[in-house]
């Protein structure tokens, strides 16, 4: 089943049932009007949903219509957890390297997680609107899952069961931002600002064996500015799977429906693949000359366009497709 | 206006108009029966419910009961955001003297903040359920305000207009489990399970002078095991106004209405007034024996109560009242 969110100007928009091919969709009022209500409420909902998903499949929903991911919200549009793990060890070590710091051995065995802000996602095909270019404008394309509700001490096997929805994210980074932020102690904040999803959720069994336990093995596909700069294969290397990613953030609390939990900048040793952040390209650059990196971070009018297609070359949620804008527009008023 | 949710088995409870004198209350169902809906329209909900309040505080709200705090949800149960702050720099200060680190400059000019999870509040009288005591199971009196919508970069004075409601929140912490997960550079995570508020939540009306400028000048009470540990004032030693932590959150992003913003551990340089945290109690005796802490954080049967009065000598929010539980009962099965 795939689901999607239109903006219809409410805080939480209209959830949608939307066919395999993302060419139609169809309202799910009259069962739920929200993602929430799906969620807190899956076992009831999700059936109910699935047989409309059934008859858009077969072309015989009679009030379909045809599906526009510039009109969608992200899935979830608010949500109440947003955390983001560092699972792909690749990127944690590109990174560190750079700056000559060593990857602790703990990495390894324990995620890097940290809680990001879900009251304000944005929408595939919002404009993603900053401050100033001086930040460090950064796109971090990753991999997202929605979970249901998971007991504290929830172990990571049993974790994946509890996952009904995954999705791609756009995990904006301010990089100028963080050296002063991560020096403080405290983690990320500013330096992370709102998060953009796909404009279509899918339950796992649309991804058929490409999910397999908690890693989903097909390629992330993202480009800069109408550039292909990566071609990322978000399965091998996912060094810590979905289920261990919520077992972490279940060690000493209950996860409640509706937990958004993403897997990090997806990232391969391989660097003929390219990249799904700027900061990677940077480091490697680093890394390559001993000195400076020489590709600056993105430029207001900038674009970025991440997306994952199915073994059959088809869209499989849709693509993320932003603009990078100032906060406020140089020709308003 | 002062509001609470009762717990009705429902993930977002039943929402309450509770007397000024915490003595009766009065459903808002009709107007509004979720917490949040009444966040996402104030301008149209919240002057509803000051009608009710008015009856309820005149004695002639018709179907008016007995309050029982014992009832409540998190006046939120679940928000959008929760971003606590560490506002009252001697906290700061202390914790890390009795580690001989210093306290860079900038914590007096840049407040601290920690995205913290917000799925899951507990209530006031709601039990706090740990795996272990060897996780350094610690309590954190605080002050917390709940915001209305706030654009990306709102100043200090204009974001304190954002406040529409406060409460008090008792921030639980696994003291140790911080050392590593802070050695790790992404801040708190498993070291900050489920946060509890107050029974009630009040408009800052409701605090007359004693709300000024966004800090709260009264004393926070915390007792231990039935013994008083803490008389701190909230308002003096605010390093940082709520106004100020808000600002600091919508310096990149746009803050959604409902999102909860945390003071931080109410803490006074006069050690006579007491503590709001064990750690800090346990940072006085490092100090002052040159040595090791004698004071042990909570053991499992432990209690904790908060609680605030009013320059009239009554609750003004009621109080946590939370007993310290393992995970799984011991007698259970």
């Amino acid at each position: 089943m795939k689901l999607a969110t239109y903006n219809d100007g409410s805080r939480d928009g209209q959830l949608l049932v939307v066919s395999r091919d993302l060419s139609l969709a169809h309202y799910a009022s009259g069962i739920a009007t929200r993602m929430q209500q799906l969620l807190d409420d899956w076992n009831f909902v999700a059936p109910q949903l699935e047989e409309i998903s059934q008859n858009l499949n077969h072309g015989k929903a009679r009030h379909a219509f045809p599906f526009e991911p510039q009109r969608c919200m992200a899935p979830l549009p608010r949500a109440y957890q947003w955390a983001d793990g560092s699972a792909y060890i690749n990127h944690v070590e590109l990174v560190r390297k750079a700056r000559g710091a060593e990857v602790p051995e703990s990495f390894y065995t324990d995620p890097l997680m940290y809680q990001g802000g879900s009251d304000d996602f944005l929408g595939a095909c919002e404009g993603a609107r900053f401050v100033s270019e001086a930040m460090g404008i950064d796109f971090e394309a990753e991999i997202a899952v929605v979970t249901g509700d998971v007991a504290m001490s929830t172990d990571a096997d049993a974790a994946l069961e509890c996952i009904r929805l995954v999705m791609l994210a756009n995990d904006w980074s301010l990089r100028n931002l963080i050296p002063a932020e991560l020096a403080k102690g405290f983690g990320f904040f500013q330096s992370k600002p709102a998060t953009a999803f796909s404009p279509v959720a899918v339950t796992p069994d649309e991804l058929g064996d490409a999910w397999k336990k908690g890693r989903l093995h097909l390629t992330l596909q993202t480009m800069w500015n109408g550039r292909k700069v990566g071609q990322c294969e978000a399965g091998p290397e996912m060094s810590f799977h979905f289920g261990q990613l919520i077992a972490h953030v279940a060690k000493t609390r209950n996860l409640r429906a509706g937990s958004v939990i993403g897997s990090g900048t997806v990232s391969n040793k391989d660097w003929a693949k390219g990249y799904s952040c700027i900061a990677e390209k940077r480091a490697i650059e680093m890394i390559e000359s001993g000195g400076e990196a020489k590709t600056e971070f993105m430029k207001f009018g900038d674009t970025v366009r991440i997306e994952m297609k199915g073994r059959d070359g088809q869209s499989i949620f849709g693509a993320i497709e932003q603009d990078v804008l100032p906060l406020h527009d140089p020709d308003a008023k």
